[in-house]
């Protein structure tokens, strides 16, 4: 039976690499914590919870395949239905064979795949933060400078191999308009498989912004060049564009990603304590828009996943 | 006195490094075809001619700035007018060291300098060419599966700080709608100075697609980045695009750049023998929408250069 | 002092003249009712309440003054603050002098004058109610088959000449892009006066739709002709497109228009009891994107209303 | 054999009801002119002509049934090929039943249908006029200050049943977006048969601009109501927007229509001397986008006719 087109999938993604543990105290850094956040995430609606590991001394992103070992065995004590998604697009410094590592060991039902090379400059943030905790904070800021998030096409061919040998679905990661051409290329000569599954990844320095202007702009060339209906779509918003960017995201179809990957706040100066209070305030803008989020269940059959 | 909004500025782009010698055989490789090709173009009615070297022998891009200085003298012999912009986008495999070394060796009016990183997939091409004329060109061709367009935030404040003292202004090629947003981080720190002139390079795999859709969507982004009116853009389409894709251009109110960097046919099948041809083109549709080319004079003042 | 950009405005349209009494047991139809409503909508957030009257017996819109000075005292009795707007727009079958009338008697601070003619399809609704309270009911919807809300230019001329010298803000209803047109036309002829107020009133059959593609339609074109930050603007969406259409208003930075004559229903299937709870509504949208409703106060000055 | 998709429909209208004989000497305005005209502009590359009968001593438009003969037969007499549109828009002034008397009496193949209901603002028109040869010209013109184009729902279905009736094929003329949704009605309801032929008639005072934006948000509205490919469609723009308004359209896929009906200038200050010469202009802005002009037969192809 067909999932109802009220029901949108909200991902969660959990801590991602980007922010900094002086940022906010309740960033979730070891095991237990990220573990705990994603538990509660899905208890607050999420059907997906998007995982990467950090050292838990240090909080520094980390490729360590026993850290997501520990990480999902947590979740899965509790919750077996939850989708668990596990990046691939690691953190700054880490190779592409160090970032799909995970696929292969883990064979998750869903892993990020990131569909370009772009500049990803967090370098701006640095100068935000007055007390850094860590040396490797302020370091990992101002490298990305220089930093270019490399997915070449090579690469982007090896890692679909990876997943398509595993039973995992590549979640795109689309963060400019090229990217969306890239994927039709991939496409078109089969090397990614539909239905496909994409998330537009908005408001990185060196993509695209996270305007309501930047999300019709990707959305309307999505709808052109893989017909509308035909293909699953979300919307992630950094920073304080996260409500906005999602909301707008639901108002034209499609999926919402909230998280600590992306934003920290609640609202305006107000640090979310967990998770699950980014995914509840995302339940309650469904709500008052006649929408209801998607089960596991729902979202597995609407992404199309193997399990 | 202010330059009438009927004149557009054409470049024309005589041979880059992205086609190769078998695709054309009238592709400029020698400096004198391509000073020939430039004086051509001017005649044509091109305001800017827009250089790259190749190996006199075997058409590979190359970085070598004799190759530069025997062109240029080539080209001033018989024209001192038209406006020489050099770039700085190189050839696949060149460092940008290597890449902005004819600014402060030639300090030019005019030079490329490309607003972000991005995949450079020119790889499908290799299946079109039946017969290669030289080794290098399917090696160069499939290299870019794995290439990546290295243009980082930190390559693009040393590259603009060398133009800036060479009295060099800086034209922005714009892959993407993030090298927008990354166009306009620069300037709001100050590392690029107004007014700014950008080129929406489109089509190219790894990038944005060159069709009217694309064009609107980087247009009503700088618009709304920019100010309608406070800054000068220009448009590029790859291959067959290049036509439609600068006359969209000129409908909106921008300005064009056609040429064998971007473009080898006249028309369905049919080789452009030389650059003046494809001016000559651009000229005739100018025409037939009230528009003429602006003159070299008039493109200085537009573009606020400072010879 | 300016009022935060984070203020946004909510109107909310008691009763209108569209909705038939059959579709709701809680249309407001009487003074009492309208005024009661309106109180209970400023209680809830709205800063501004627009007017319609219907004939106390049958609900059939009506352009007695009498009524019009029977709710407005009713509404002052209890509340001085409330914008209180009247509509000009009247109900199918009215003159542009009978709707107009209520200016020159009430000399209200905002009044709807509407930018353009359309056809005002409502007959389709006619199929969808079984069982009419009144007779005018199926007629009036029916009539609509060869209807049209007329107001030319002349009219328009008419409407703001006599708005102009009664001190008051014509609120410009758009109903299809072509109206922008016709206003910058207005403003630009000295006809209407800047800083002018606007309101999108999409989803009528004969206007433009009440899709997001159709409110950025209007928005962008509007933002060209008029320019960011010089105009206000305001989101009405027919039926249940009311909370998407206003969602997406508030993400673009523009204000709304709720209440029961645009859309009878809080969610799928529930009716609103009281045009409260449709403002209640929308300022808890407005609390999960960090937006405030904005106070009679801060609206006039936004709206640079001359009370 | 499917045509072409280089294959590019050019519809002439002649010489239409808006201009007046004071605007250009060249207006054709007698049986003779009009006919000559027709011929020449079928001779030059316009697959369809569009036709309007004008009074022979005044130019003032005319809805007398032996003026379409006498034309109709002038044309048929040395062009049996081309496609001939008879206006069922008229003149100001004139009522539905006189609009569309053409159709039972001549049962062209292709007929204009007015697909909604607008304000008709020529009246600015009248003040860049010095002299007037004839009364009527300035009393039209100031007229449409208080005039409405009408084309209400019932009147559409009548008239769409007359020309079912008669084989002939309505050719929606769209005014505003909003035309757009009302013809996705009547196409739901089917009171019009697909395939659909629409035109955007741009630039109309109370209808929409002629911009480019204005032709992209009527064209994404229509690929996203009808779908890509399922529909045909063509571009007017009124006064000097006639060549980029139409060109913009050929980039975008589209037909287009040209004539004195719409447009009286070659190129600024220079006055059409004959509709020939615009559709010539209009071929060699194809030829240069590689688009050649469809033949009469093609066009009869293309739009389903019934001939
Ligand atoms: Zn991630
Ligand atoms: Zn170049
Ligand atoms: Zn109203
Ligand atoms: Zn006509």
């Amino acid at each position: 039976m067909a999932v109802a087109s009220t029901k949108r999938i909200i991902c969660c993604a959990i801590t991602g690499s980007i922010h900094v543990p002086s940022q906010s105290p309740y960033l979730p850094i070891t095991p237990d914590q990220i573990a705990q956040n994603a538990i509660d995430a899905a208890n607050a609606g999420a059907a997906i919870v998007h995982i990467h590991a950090r050292n838990p001394e240090t909080g520094q992103p980390s490729a360590d395949l026993e850290l997501y070992r520990e990480i999902v065995g947590k979740i899965r004590a509790q919750n077996q239905e939850v989708v668990i998604c596990l990046t691939t697009g690691g953190g700054a410094g880490m190779t592409v064979e160090q970032r799909v590592a995970v696929v292969p060991e883990f064979k998750p039902e869903l892993a990020s795949m990131n569909a370009g090379s772009i500049n990803w400059g967090l370098f701006p943030v640095a100068d935000k933060i007055k007390d850094f905790k860590f040396p490797w904070e302020p370091a990992m800021l101002n490298m990305t400078k220089s930093f270019i998030f490399e997915n070449t096409f090579a690469a982007m061919e090896t890692m679909t191999s990876i997943m398509n040998e595993n039973g995992t679905k590549p979640e795109l990661e689309v963060y400019d308009v090229g990217h969306l051409y890239s994927i039709a290329y991939l496409l078109q000569k089969g090397i990614i498989k539909p239905p496909i599954t994409m998330q537009y990844v908005t408001g990185i320095l060196g993509g695209i912004g996270s305007t309501p202007y930047d999300i019709m702009n990707l959305h309307t060339t999505a709808e052109r060049l893989f017909g509308t209906g035909k293909y699953n779509w979300s919307v992630i918003g950094a920073g304080k564009a996260e409500f906005p960017a999602t909301t707008m995201a639901l108002i034209l179809g499609g999926h919402v990603r909230v998280g600590m990957e992306d934003n920290l706040y609640l609202g305006k100066g107000v640090l979310a304590k967990n998770n699950g209070e980014l995914v509840a305030k995302m339940v309650r803008i469904m709500t008052e828009l006649d929408l209801q989020p998607a089960t596991p269940a729902e979202a597995r059959e609407l992404l199309a996943l193997s399990k």
